[in-house]
């Protein structure tokens, strides 16, 4: 693809790059400048290349599925994942920069199919802010749009000259439905179990962080010592993401997050923070199965959940995931990427959207 | 595995066996009895050992996704497509048997991950004569069981010493998902396009047969030439396969299908004899939108689409198919798996169910 044309007029700047030049301008760290430079010259274009990667796979003229695919890939998500993999990548010397721009999209598709599958599952009309794929096109479009950007997905990583990446990536979309089912089954079941929630945060997020990182370190060439320990990171990154995510949806702005408020009580989920306030407040239970199903009757028992201190303490345990993280993270030598990449925990932990 | 034990007491025949038995039988061609000795031996070993593979793999036990995953697997398929790979693989010589057991197993779960969804997509009640798991464990459970058993069929091929064949299947499973899109779009249009029928027989069958015949010739060691040709044949199998479907579906027998009859019709979908008969009764077409949805009334109107030709047409197009994939099949060198594969058109064109 011919990037010339393009570079000539200034892309313009992805939302994450805005947010990570934020936290690396407000933390007292040296060499902010030339960070600041790296981010918008190297990663801006990288980034703005998936995102025309992005625009151009769901097109709106082409089957139902990429029609339903396109609805998901036309709003701006923050890239997280891809922003991993391309300065895990930065870490190192990657041979082939088109090899790396085809892991990163795969990652987000990757994401971009769950969310599709996701969105029937749970029956969502929303999305980013915008109607779902599935309120658009309904169910059985949104069921193909997840299949066909998964197909591209893996197919990019065949591709992408580190084939060698496809078994891990197979293990992490294992994981994800594994993640899914259980919370499924979680939904209808109703058990308590904070060993459970566990499990369906380390499959439905951790996971593809975790890829996402150790995809990024092994096309840089970083030793498989160091390799491991960026995976972690990813691990860590992926927990404390979901912790957020889960307080975001009790305590967040819907109109930030794009999301309604107590999606997960309407829906019957058992998140972190939910399963947590339900030990602490043994009769909140069965308030929260009566109110299941209603949004002013889940809304109304925030303040209780809150009360608990549920809350709070998921957000402690959400940054203790991303202390740990930039932990495994100083393992790294000493590079403009690190310096980007140890910003991400933060970036995480401190998320309102 | 170990398969002695299996062996000693002889393992119950595979359907799929008895059929191939009773064409061979019947056709009046020579070397009967050491052809289903070939077949009772060597296939109905790597059959059971199918079967015992899918068996365990859909976890009664296991996850809501393996859940659902068994309740499909469970009831018995035709096993045609893994028959294909076998078949096929035995024309040569392949360096893994393991290998080939392995891609046999992947196609028949391709196919099965396709049925979960697409009964999701098509709300169906029934499959292969049982409750279709969807009924039994919603949709949200079926559409992660299809994601659960398309990843393992991914890793089989990619775990199968053949992962030169990745791509390939890869390319068959976004045909079908191409195709399935294709077939929604034409329920919801109601076009009445032969063009458009022939390109969801292409995607959502032909590929799959295709690639069955494709995996095991390669797998077999077969030289190019010959591995298209057998490739080509898998095609027009999978061509005759689809349009008896179709045709099975207006006038086959419920209780030997395990479908309800005028599926096609209750559901609003295009397939290839419904637009023949509507090209050739042009106040078809509006009487099919009336009783879309009321299965009595859909009953009704089979008598006339018999009356137009169109049944007869089909039946007749699918035997060109087969004829065509026989032509193809006569490439192959003499062998007992050759006479295999070359009755495998006919039943193709002669089954019931």
């Amino acid at each position: 693809m011919n990037l010339s044309a393009r570079v000539l007029t200034p892309p313009p700047r992805p939302g994450v790059l805005q947010l990570l030049e934020g936290v690396l301008t407000h933390a007292s760290m040296s060499g902010g400048a030339s960070r600041l430079a790296f981010l918008r010259a190297d990663l801006g274009r990288e980034l703005t290349e998936l995102d025309v990667s992005l625009s151009e796979l769901g097109v709106k003229n082409g089957s139902l599925a990429e029609r339903a695919a396109a609805q998901l890939l036309r709003s701006p998500g923050k890239r997280l994942r891809p922003l991993c993999v391309f300065l895990a990548s930065r870490v190192g010397e990657p041979s082939s920069r088109a090899g790396v721009q085809k892991l990163a999209l795969a990652c987000e598709l990757t994401h971009a199919a769950t969310l599709l599958h996701d969105d029937v599952i749970d029956q969502a009309d929303l999305r980013r802010g915008a109607p779902s794929s599935r309120a658009v096109f309904g169910n059985a479009a949104s069921v193909l749009g997840g299949d066909f950007l998964l197909l591209r997905a893996l197919r990019l990583v065949q591709e992408s000259g580190y084939s060698e990446l496809l078994p891990s990536l197979l293990d992490a979309i294992d994981a994800m439905v594994y993640a899914e089912a259980l919370q499924l089954e979680q939904q209808r079941t109703r058990e308590v179990d904070l060993a459970r929630c566990e499990e369906v945060i380390a499959g439905k997020t951790a996971a593809l962080f975790r890829w996402a990182l150790h995809a990024g370190a092994t096309a840089g060439g970083l030793e498989p010592g160091l390799a491991t320990a960026i995976a972690e990171a990813g691990a860590g990154m992926g927990r404390a993401f979901q912790l957020v995510d889960d307080v975001l949806d009790l305590s967040g702005n819907p109109e930030q997050t794009g999301k309604a408020l107590a999606g997960d009580l309407i829906e019957g989920k058992m998140s972190y923070p939910v399963a947590l306030a339900c030990i602490r407040d043994p009769e909140l239970k069965s308030a929260l199965d009566t109110a299941r199903g209603d949004a002013n009757a889940c809304a109304a028992l925030v303040p209780r959940i809150a009360e608990s201190g549920a809350i709070e303490a998921t957000q402690t345990e959400a940054r203790r995931s991303a202390s740990e993280a930039l932990q495994a993270l100083e393992a790294l030598p000493g590079c403009a990427a690190k310096r980007a990449l140890i910003s991400i925990p933060t970036l995480i932990v401190e998320r309102v959207k």
